[in-house]
């Protein structure tokens, strides 16, 4: 059975268990292992190590152990994906893994930008920019040119995005079975 | 010569031309050849693929390329490091590269939260929450517990914090020079 690496900041919600044994469930109807990085969380009394550092070691022995990701690519705290997320999605690319992401949030980076962060177009150089004058790539696609092409490349899909009710954005779990769905084809496909 | 690949938020500054070269001079001065990815920026005239998927692969052919990575993770649209130079750490860090951080805001990502996330404190959990209730780790790091981590066990340092004036945050490069010492020592111990 292929195991998924299920990263997102899914593990920072107060009911991130629960969110995490429904992910399991529902990877288990499309014949995987579902991997949630909330079950590494450590027993701090247990070890003399500091706990985020045995955290961090558990998470990228999962990783490794994985045969896939899946990344929930909502963004978060702005208008970017999670930095931890997204750092796993970069290992999971580096390690040669199969990956697949979602947003629940369904517009471009550069729509967040212009609603959330003052972009405003500069008509000399033509091209937008932020707050803080740096430039806001306008290529459609929903975050950092890296990530959303990083998931066409090593997983064949674009990100899926589907705009989930605003008070379901972490919870909501449409575009999660979306990318399980397209994950088995492809591992049916390739076995 | 070892190659550095360097990643950061510089590529969207008005100026990052000019930041990539000051960068590959320092990194000349410290024995190391500097990659910077703004030179992979294509001419969207002389082919039919999309721009950003040329970037992107131009990119990743470059970390692979790389011996090791420094990384600017200065707070970028938000609390958080930039999203791309995230997943160039992660990917860096997937293939095994050794490497080196910095940010140019010296605070926890804890004490960003509060100030900018209204961020609160649990009693009942006893942890703190942002504005969506999601948890805010508290481990004194600068940001995302992977990120700080990954740098330790990936690169033999804590992530470098410089508090830069305001008004020169995105260009710095004192923390980036520290981070280009801690690299020359590394591979001249490893030598």
């Amino acid at each position: 059975m292929q195991k998924v690496y299920l990263a997102g900041p899914d593990v920072f919600l107060p009911d991130a268990a629960e969110i995490g044994r429904r992910k399991k469930e529902l990877c288990a109807g499309y014949g995987f292992e579902g991997l949630f990085p909330f079950d590494n969380e450590i027993d701090p009394t247990v070890s003399g190590e500091d706990t985020d550092k045995l955290i961090y070691r558990a998470n990228e022995r999962m990783i490794r152990r994985a045969d896939l990701g899946i990344c929930n690519l909502t963004p978060f705290r702005g208008v970017h994906a999670d930095a931890g997320t997204v750092f796993e999605l970069g290992m999971l690319v580096g390690l040669g893994k199969r990956v697949f992401g979602y947003t629940n949030v369904a517009d471009d980076l550069l729509a967040r930008c212009q609603r959330l962060d003052r972009a405003t177009f500069d008509p000399v150089q033509r091209l937008w920019r932020d707050a803080n004058a740096m430039t806001v790539e306008n290529f459609g696609n929903a975050d950092n040119l890296m990530i959303d092409n990083a998931l066409i490349d090593r997983g064949g899909h674009k990100m899926v995005r589907h705009a989930a009710p605003r008070d379901r954005v972490f919870h909501d779990l449409t575009a999660f079975e979306t990318c399980l769905r397209l994950a088995a084809e492809a591992v049916s496909k390739s076995a």
